[in-house]
C-alpha cells in the first residue's frame, strides 16, 4: 500500500508551522498558489511583529496582494494548516481566492465548519471551493506536541 | 435644545472617512484610544494599499500594536463609523479591545449584530464592551453619496 502524497503545497505549510513552532508562535502556517505556482508563504506571527491580525492566512494573504499589486486574489487558492478563524475567514473571501485547502479542524477557534460558520452566512459575498483533512494528522500533532511542552 | 455632542475619537473617525472618500477608497474609518488618547487612526485603503485586509480596523489596530509593540490591546478602545465585518470582529477580539463604539450599523456586512455575529459565538474567547449609534446618520450619510457618486 502506498499512502497519497500531500500535495506539495501543503508539505511546504507544514513545515513552515514546525518552523513557527520553533520561533515560538503557535504552530500554524499558509501557502498561497497561483496556477500551481507558490506566490507567499508565511507562518503565524503575532507575538514576533507586535500583530494580533498576524495568523498565517492574514500575513499571506497580505504578502500576495502586495506583490501581485491587486487586491483580490481570485485566481489564487490557500493552503492552510488549521481550520480558519473568523477572521481569517472573512479575509479569505474579501480577497476571494479561489479555493481553500485546510488540514485540521478546530472546534475551539475554527469559523469554517464551527462557530461563526462564515462561509455559510447569507451576507457572505464570496465562498471558496473548500477542502478539508489533508495533512490532519500531522498539522493537528505539531499543535499538541507545541501546547504540551508549555504546559 | 441642544445636542449631546459625539465624542471627539468618534468625531475624528468620521472626518478621516470622509477623507478615504476623497482618496476613493469607501469612507469607513477608524480610531484607537488607550485611556482617552488616541494611540492610532486610519480610513478603509483596500484599494491604495493593495492589500484586501486592509479595513479601517485593521489598519489601526496594526498600527496601535506595532506602536505599542504589544499583541493586545487590552486598555483600548475601538470607535469604528461601520459595525465590523466578520474579519474585523475577529481581529478586535484577538486583540482584546476594551471597548467598541461603532456608528451605523451594517446589515450587508456586520457581524456584529448579523450574520456571523462573531461575538455571540460560544468559542469567541474575548467580548468587548459595544455601544454602537454614535454618529449613525452622518456615517451612513458619508457611505450613501460615496455610492451615489459611483452609480
Amino acid at each position: 500500500m502506498s499512502r497519497w502524497p500531500l500535495p506539495e503545497p501543503m508539505q511546504r505549510a507544514l513545515k513552515l508551522a514546525h518552523q513557527a513552532a520553533l520561533a515560538g508562535e503557535v504552530p500554524i502556517a499558509a501557502v498561497l498558489t497561483q496556477q500551481g505556482r507558490i506566490v507567499a508563504e508565511a507562518h503565524n506571527s503575532p507575538r514576533l511583529s507586535h500583530d494580533p491580525t498576524a495568523h498565517a492566512e492574514i500575513n499571506v494573504i497580505r504578502a500576495a496582494a502586495s506583490q501581485l499589486r491587486q487586491e483580490r486574489l481570485e485566481d489564487c487558492d490557500l493552503w492552510v494548516t488549521l481550520e480558519p478563524c473568523a477572521m481569517c475567514a472573512g479575509a479569505i473571501a474579501h480577497a476571494r481566492i479561489a479555493r481553500l485547502y485546510y488540514a485540521a479542524s478546530d472546534p475551539k477557534g475554527g469559523a469554517v465548519e464551527h462557530g461563526a460558520r462564515v462561509f455559510d452566512q447569507k451576507q457572505c459575498l464570496h465562498v471558496p471551493e473548500i477542502y478539508a483533512g489533508l495533512g490532519e494528522e500531522e498539522a493537528a500533532g505539531l499543535l499538541r506536541s507545541f501546547f504540551a511542552q508549555r504546559r
